[in-house]
């Protein structure tokens, strides 16, 4: 259950001057000089830092907090509930930590696993929870060690559960949160931001509200950055706890813990784990309605939205932290009521980017993964430098294999039975293969009726920049050019144009148009004709499963195909084509005919032999047009390929 | 005398593989790959693998000898005669070796230096000549040690002068010029690309021509690269002496020496040194005219061009080596009658490279040496990394101090009267310093009839590109705001365009529009409550002498304010406003001012004291227009700020 573990920790306490994150406030007024204070910044400051800064801006902000899954499935279903509420703009999320579910181990379900993919896979700023009871100095250490090497960066310091009834001091262990505050500091120095737990009301074990204050005053001074309350259900106890903190003097952000009531049964559960009392007022009217989950989860939206405002008109609020208990609904409702949540946030990049700290200067990638980007990520996770800059002949590390299509954070959303809705039970040959594509591009359904709306090479619809390309798209893919990737040219729109616009406001981004797809042998060769013709304007690279390739790029040089052009900035170039990395994408691409689709059916059906056949024969083929001012003429080239075949 | 060190050497002889230049030949067809063979290439190729790649694309080209200059006026004007007929496009330049005249020395007029700022200044394939006798073997490899070190790359191998009348050999000694070959590649393995003389006719000193065949050969088994012949006159000599040279074994490339007759007295003395005779026909041509000494020049053009034309339809020539004699006119008429000379050569990145290999990967520069390229080069001399792809902010490692402002390759071209002519010989105000500005850019002649060529920050008459802007900037600096760069917006003009392209052919090229000027405090005031009118849109960078700067360059980054977009390539920034090199520039801008300008005139007179004035305090000001395809909003900040002043 969401919050569980702090919700049942004990408040511990200790002390520390704020001297960590006055200089993080310094550095963020340096920062503040820059053009594009968020976008930029993100990438590059610490969680503590963002904060000051977007409070220093009168910037409000969200964080959400997720308890990790029970199922590999429900593990899969939440990464893809991390990506979806992450396109909404939080700060940060946080991930708690299970006890019980082996929360350090490598399992995809425990509390580590999940709070590394949040940050590697999905690109949000996260922290990880972590209790302290129970536990040697060395499983402590050891933990935070690894959260340090997967790029976490963040821990909330929680004492947790006592294994008995009743708690106890262990004498030489952890008893307190402030005994893992001073351990994190003492062991790591500055490198972890430090949450750690306050409770408008008091701990409900503390001896009295006062001395609960105290224990949160000695974890600050111990070394917390900030604290995240438990939740609360009427808005002046924030306030009278936030004044409180400050009259003993906390300084540090006190950040509001919401959670909107989305149902009795998790109320009760969390009124009885966290020992608090529900008000009267809400009680009256909840317990009538206790059986109509829509209107109780109506009116918890309404009563978070009327706390909320109230907290941020105070004007001692500038972020709200919610218990989302996994869910979007509700949560996602109260943010969008507040304004809170950026339906169109900047893309900082055309691509998602990683936020492990060593990938921060990352800022170009090959255009093959565009649609993969977890899987760009896995098979890089192993590099130690990042392009940065430039592509370059030199950065082309070798990728790490990518042998586990299974991975819970790289599988399809979709499971089988849907997928062999979308892509055929039975396939007839392949021109079936044909009509899949086709389908995918016009969102029309196929011929039993069902929508294909993911592909192997693609676990999403459409984007809507390839839209702008569905006609064309649509008539290749008939004809047998099974489209993968592409995107259309573009001579300088606005950064800020909400389909291809990235990156700082007040640039301007550009785009060479880009084709790649599937083809018979016949097609290529009718292709490689066609394409002498083009010989200066268009690089090509055409490849098999086994390796044959062909390719007129200059030297074996990457080829920018998006830039930006910003104030003040140096040109960024995020994505090329570069041909070696290419031959690393063809064996992955070709794989997942194999892996993602064949599998599917039976071992020797006709089928699965259709699939087999395309993977062995057909050619992966790349077009890049360089004349980005004039109209594409990659259309041209497809269409005079099929003039020559007739 | 040109070459005289080689017409009075003798020649020697080795043996070697043609080995060296044979991978130097599969490395150009590797590059040959690229879509820019020729650009590109220039960089990275050594001079045998340029010529072996010109030879394979058919595609014939010139070069150039010099001797060293006997006085410092001479040398400044040899590099300008440098950087003129190195706009013609040849594929290298060779200085001779004086023995009398200290030619390793550090004198600005030894052969080294000149080879030196050849090189590394005017970006010239350059080869230095040597000669080996009468030198200690220590002397021999501390020139070559050297010349290694200021990034010569080509030495031409002579035996040189022997001290006395007659020929002694030396028993531990040099005695030829094969000797100095062994050692270079002894001591210096592949480093160097070696050239050797051959002689048409043999040496004079040869026991038979077929001995002195067989002496080449041995030189060229020894390590040559390829061949520089003697001068002589009539084709036939040379396609005979290169038939006979292939038919012992001699395979490297053969370069025939041209000597455009110039003058009667210089062939004769030519004919002197070298022990050549003239041809009967040739002679009875000009005997008659020899006090005509145009006559005899248009004779020398018109039998050189003959004589070169047929050596290049005889297709066994690819290239044409010019003893010019330090004289422009003679060679560049032969070459533009020839089509050799390249008009409009293209240029590789917007600003002069060097030719240094340490240099080799340079892409970008600070705007601010636009019109001093070798003041940048001078001052990153000690720099071991340059940048490459992007400037960034850790690129600015220290620039060197420019501490004499007198260096020959970086004076002024004009002598202090030419200079009080053009900027006046007396000064009555500021005023009078406008209008100096105001007639450099308007090219109408000052108040005293002189038309003002240079300026302290530009040693040339304006650019052509600078001419898009020249109504404005007249307009600008009659009322007091001094410009000395700037450059009009460009938004994707093709990479051959004649005044802004550069780079491969077949891409795009693009600016930010830029003015820096020198100005008065006051308009400085007025300019800055004009610019937060266009906070968003213009960068700006203002300083005084005294280092009082103001800027909004976010968080100190540079700016790319030249782009090109290529087939097949990643984006190539050349050019960045930097805002820590600003500082840098800025002392050089303003000390120009004292050293070039206020040091014409008398300490304490009025003149010098009005320089003095401006110096100590106006402010130099760069400004930025971002929104590179809209109209360059600069003049309009501009305008704006006169009107705030009225």
């Amino acid at each position: 259950m969401v919050n569980e573990t702090q919700l049942s920790c004990s408040a511990s306490s200790s002390s520390r001057s704020d001297g960590g994150s006055s200089s993080g406030s310094e550095s963020s007024k340096d920062n503040s000089r820059c053009s594009t204070p968020v976008l930029d910044a993100d990438r590059h400051e610490r969680l503590r830092e963002k904060m000051r800064r977007r409070q220093d801006a009168g910037d409000k902000w969200f964080s959400l907090e997720f308890f990790p899954p029970r199922t590999a499935n429900a593990a899969v279903n939440l990464i893809s509930r991390f990506d979806r509420m992450g396109a909404g703009g939080p700060l940060f999320i946080d991930v708690t930590w299970h006890p019980a579910g082996d929360p350090g181990s490598d399992k995809e379900t425990s509390s580590m696993i999940i709070a590394n993919t949040a940050v590697n896979y999905c690109g949000l700023e996260t922290i990880l929870h972590m209790t302290c009871c129970n536990q040697t100095k060395d499983d402590i250490t050891a933990h935070l060690q690894k959260a340090k090497r997967l790029g976490l960066k963040n821990i909330m310091a929680l004492r947790g559960d006592p294994s008995g009834e009743e708690w106890e001091e262990e004498v030489e262990g952890f008893n307190y949160a402030v005994d893992l505050v001073k351990h994190i500091r003492n062991e790591f120095d500055d490198y972890f931001d430090i949450c750690v737990a306050g409770y408008p009301k008091g701990h409900p074990e503390a001896e009295s509200y006062e001395a609960d204050l105290r224990h949160l005053k000695e974890k600050v001074f111990a070394g917390a950055d900030f604290i995240i309350t438990q939740l609360f259900f009427r808005p002046e106890t924030f306030l009278k706890f936030m004044k409180d903190c400050q009259a003993i003097g906390i300084t540090c952000p006190i950040i509001p813990g919401i959670f909107p009531i989305q149902g009795y049964h998790s109320l009760r559960q969390l009124v009885k784990l966290s020992k608090l009392e529900v008000p009267q007022e809400i009680k009256d009217v909840i317990e009538p309605i206790k059986d109509n989950d829509a209107a109780i989860r109506n009116y918890g939206v309404e009563l978070a939205v009327s706390m909320c405002r109230e907290l941020l008109d105070s004007g001692m609020v500038h972020g709200l932290h919610f218990y989302t208990l996994n869910r979007e609904v509700a949560t996602t409702e109260v943010l969008k009521r507040l304004g809170l949540w950026n339906e169109d946030p900047r893309r900082p990049l055309p691509w998602a980017v990683s936020a492990h700290p060593k990938r921060r200067v990352e800022d170009v990638r090959p255009i093959f993964w565009a649609s993969r980007p977890k899987s760009y990520i896995y098979r890089t996770q192993e590099w130690d430098d990042f392009p940065n800059g430039r592509w370059g002949n030199s950065s082309s590390p070798a990728f790490g294999e990518l042998k586990d299509y299974y991975l819970f954070y790289l599988k399809s959303k979709s499971p089988r039975e849907e997928l062999l809705k979308m892509w055929g039970e039975e396939l007839t040959g392949e021109e079936s293969v044909f009509e899949v594509f086709t389908c995918y591009i016009t969102g029309e359904p196929n011929r039993n009726g069902y929508k294909v709306t993911c592909m192997p090479w693609n676990d999403d619809p459409l984007a809507t920049e390839t839209n702008l390309l569905k006609d064309e798209l649509e008539k290749v893919n008939r004809r047998g050019i099974l489209t993968i990737n592409s995107q259309p040219n573009i001579n300088g729109k606005p950064s800020t144009d909400p389909i291809v616009g990235w990156g700082p406001s007040g640039g301007y981004v550009f785009q060479k148009a880009y084709l790649e797809f599937f083809t018979s042998s016949e097609i290529v060769t009718a292709l490689l004709k066609v394409l002498k013709k083009y010989e200066l304007r268009v690089n090509y690279h055409i490849v098999n499963v086994k390796g044959q390739n062909i390719t007129n790029a200059p030297d074996l040089q990457p080829n920018a195909v998006t830039w930006g052009i910003f104030p003040g900035r140096e040109i960024i170039q995020p994505t090329v084509v570069d041909p070696v990395s290419f031959l690393y994408w063809k064996d992955e691409a070709f794989a997942l005919w194999i892996e993602q689709w064949a599998k599917l059916y039976e071992e020797e059906s006709p089928s699965r032999m259709i699939i087999q056949y395309i993977h062995d024969n057909y050619y992966l083929v790349n077009l890049v047009d360089n004349d980005f001012p004039l109209e594409n003429c990659l259309w041209q080239v497809v269409e005079d390929t099929f003039e020559l075949l007739n």
